[in-house]
């Protein structure tokens, strides 16, 4: 028993903000007992991820050791804690705890894949806890910006971990529990070993604000509103739709809420108890009979999703409903880095329909849902642990937050993605580098982010694509000349010539002269004819396409 | 003569931010002689242009009518002003006027194609003027960020026209002139008819911060460093370079600018006396044997530009330099919306290595150089034109700074690019809409927006790419299997076999029963080939590419 140790390795969110996956084992140096605390996503871009539909964490070293795996814990349900839970389900094998409403939410997820509901146990919150081979687990509320958040409190026979989950401080989180600091202060009697700890906002130096006190001044914008309102934020943020329904319902205006989504998390709550009070709210249809004035829209969108409603709207109509010069579109929410252009296209998309639009940019109608540095420090006051691994945020995050914790005299370890971390001692010890990277999801296939498929597309995006077709006959000769296609490329460069008769040309001429060697060696005659589009190209338009050859001998 | 009229009509810069280009006209309707102020570019990007080097304005409109315009004047050297002037001389065929720092700028770019300097003509600023055709035109200093910014004063038969180029209000911006109110104040004496005015910052509610605010933390910030320094800005911004050398300089550190951006405009600044004091330099070479507490690096690459400095270093070395733990890098500039993914990238490459990364997120180490609300107000106050008729701005921008002019009882006109005002009478009237777009120079080839080019890349990255290709001999009949080669798509899908033998199988299986009908029919045949090919990988992997259909006949 005595070499039995604690280990804790990240697989996805340190490092990077998204797709968190945070592995803990217990027992002998490669047989621990494993347990895995969350499997989310993160949402692709053009820059870097074109054409992909999501993407994971590389779970593949856990899926090698699945008959280690005692258990899947989930912390709440944004996407990049669950969001991956049924693609893998199969996979990993292992049953999955969560409280009400994020099981509700995982279940869900389970049943567009034909799983049964019992893939998903509930679990209540702390007290309660959960006994999976070495791990005694427990869900201790905490509040976030959404229903039912919760660190959770993990006991090894080599001490308490406590893994923060995604958190704020937030006394009136409006929905949900508030954060109380007398049972967080009770978990540290026994004494904390370590405490991994949320970090994306810890560059933010000011104290985090309460959820709750953004109802006046949303109440204020309301009830001053003159068209139409509409407003978009997190669709999980329950509480702010509540608080946003509400301020509605105080002006005399009917709430419409828009978006599957948004349905989806007020059903979860309803469905859950989470969520006790909320305004009757109205269909679409019976909302287009309904007086601007005396309508609010609540929508999906904050982040310019093309296909969410918001930019729908910002096109001109959703579900037969439509702004006009005098409404105003409110966004409760912040740009999340890397949105900015697709946020913006649509607040001007609304400014030419003469709508006003409002956003966070004074502070007035959105808070953070996450610990900005001061409640950081409140967490770790309050839980004292001997060794701080900051989680769920970019490098620059995880690394200021080590400096925090050292300047605090706790351990601080800065443990990216594939950081084996041995915390059976004194001391944490990095033990282990595993190879980890990201699998996208691709139309219905998983691929690997370093397959070279999607650099491909990239290129083609970059340089545009030509088609060279050679046919060679019998006797390894061209049959009549190369012929070219071109796609994404203009159709005349320089020479005022279309570009595919200069290519055609330039290809016709080496084939001309090529001998026997060349002529009878697939790779070599392909080479060398996608070296001379290539080159031809340059000089004609100043690009170097992707080049696809097709040979097709007779012969064969 | 009482026909003439005088009109105002933006082609870039209006409705969005970058490419500047205003067009000016006085005369008969139809034959009005013109002028065109600023000819500017704006930057691609892989959302909506991929591959694509430089977007123009799209200048048909004046391009059509060369034999009117008169010349072209450059209120500044930023890119989005100058950018352009090169690209389109021949085609418009007219003189560009500029201040002295501005033409060194835009002759540097007339050399690049082989242009005599003389195409740039040296103006003095105000009270100084320059007579073309019916406009009487003079450059009035004014601050920004950048070195000899003026606005443009334009008298006309039917009165004074205000062009307020860029601008902010700035009583000491370190390099070039301090903005003179009382000199603003007596360009109103005989009357503004219109003032066209920058519109960026119109919803940011602070009175704007000098230039020379920033010395003191930025001086604090220097010397209190412990390894190397490496600071980043806008190039052009030679205020912020002497302001960083300066502080470099008082901590006894040499100065290194690397960067061709950088070294080109403090070569046109000493050139053009604008800049009369500067801390000594050393070269790249020199810095390496300079211990690094006493090294302070000023790159280009604020904006995280893949192959600028700043983005070389993040990633290990320039030209012999790079960054080890201790240093720090600061960014004394602003992330421009759109450009957050890259400047994070080399924020946590930084981090990586040791360094620690300073921004601007307490807003100490970088000023605007543009006016905000309260300065546009004081602008407005100064000129007090019957007219405002916002420029460079998106339309929410315009839309904003149209309902301030109008609070203050000034006539507001929202003229977004392509829009034609009528100024001749005492209220502005818009008289036309001219078709306008972007122009891409795509390589060395310049394409339109809209050519489909662009959007064809994009679907190749969103989609991957199949070439499908079919050989028929001589009675149309199918000689040998369909062939297909994939780019950018997964080899293998949900059935586990290639996915190219997947699409030949199904390819093949319909050219078997294909009729005479078809095959002899090379569009039905192609379009048939693509449907097929693209159901079924949507099948196989859950995708619709794009598709090359390469039909060979060898009866032809």
């Amino acid at each position: 028993m005595s070499s039995d140790r604690l280990i804790y390795m990240p697989l996805g969110g340190a490092g990077e903000i998204g797709m968190n996956a945070y592995v803990y084992g217990y027992g002998p140096k490669g047989k621990e007992r494993l347990i895995l605390v969350d499997l989310g996503v993160t949402f692709p871009d053009m820059d870097s991820s074109p054409g992909v539909d999501l993407i994971f964490p590389d779970i593949q070293w856990l899926a090698d050791r699945r008959e280690q795996l005692e258990a899947v814990f989930i912390t709440h349900a944004h996407e990049d804690h669950v969001g991956a839970v049924a693609h893998f389900y199969e996979q990993l094998g292992a049953p999955v705890y969560a409280r009400a409403f994020t099981a509700n939410i995982a279940r869900r997820k389970m049943e567009e894949f034909g799983y049964s509901e019992k893939a998903v146990r509930v679990v209540s919150p702390w007290p309660e806890v959960t006994k999976v081979g070495p791990f005694t687990v427990g869900f201790v509320p905490i509040s976030h910006s959404i229903p039912e958040s919760s660190g959770l409190v993990i006991d090894t026979p080599k001490g308490r971990v406590v893994h923060s989950g995604d958190f704020k401080i937030d006394a009136n989180p409006v929905v949900g529990e508030p954060f109380d600091p007398e049972l967080w202060a009770s978990l540290a009697k026994p004494g904390v070993k370590a405490l991994m700890c949320d970090s994306t906002n810890v560059f933010n130096t000011h104290a985090g604000r309460s959820e709750s006190s953004l109802a006046e001044d949303i109440q204020a914008l309301i009830a001053g509103a003159k068209g139409m309102v509409v407003a978009t934020t997190f669709a999980s943020n329950v509480a702010r739709l509540k608080t946003l329904a509400e301020a509605a319902d105080r002006a005399g205006r009917s709430v419409c809420l828009l978006g599957r989504a948004m349905r989806r998390m007020i059903e979860a709550s309803v469905e859950t108890g989470v969520l006790t009070s909320f305004p009757k709210t109205v269909s679409p249809e019976e909302a287009k009979d309904i007086p601007r004035e005396n309508l609010m829209l609540i929508v999906t969108g904050s982040q310019g999703e093309r296909r969410a409603a918001s930019a729908q709207l910002a096109q001109g109509n959703y579900l037969g409903l439509s702004m006009k010069e005098g409404d105003m579109f409110l966004f409760s929410s912040k740009t999340i880095p890397g949105n900015e252009r697709g946020v913006i296209k649509i607040m001007n998309q609304f400014s030419e329909m003469g709508v006003d639009v409002v956003d966070d940019s004074d502070g007035k109608y959105h808070v953070s849902g996450h610990a900005n540095r001061p409640d950081l420090e409140k967490l770790h006051d309050l839980l004292q642990p001997q060794i701080v691994v900051p989680m769920h945020g970019e490098h620059r995050h995880l690394r200021e937050h080590v400096k925090l914790a050292n300047s605090k005299r706790m351990q601080g370890v800065l443990a990216v993605n594939g950081t084996m971390v041995d915390l059976t001692g004194n001391r944490a010890e990095i033990c282990d580098y595993v190879e980890t990277g990201r699998t996208y999801l691709d139309g219905s296939v998983k691929i690997g982010a370093l397959d070279g498929i999607v650099r491909d597309r990239i290129r083609m995006a970059l340089n545009g694509h030509v088609t060279v077709n050679v046919i060679l006959d019998e006797e390894d000769e061209p049959l009549g000349e190369p012929w070219c296609e071109i796609k994404g490329l203009p159709e005349t460069g320089n020479s005022r010539a279309p570009l595919v008769d200069v290519l055609e040309e330039d290809l016709g001429q080496f084939l001309g002269r090529a001998g026997a060697k060349v002529l009878t060696d697939d790779e070599k005659l392909e080479d060398a004819l996608r070296k001379i589009a290539r080159q031809s190209a340059q000089n004609e338009i100043g690009k170097r396409p992707e080049v696809t050859v097709v040979i097709s001998r007779l012969a064969e």
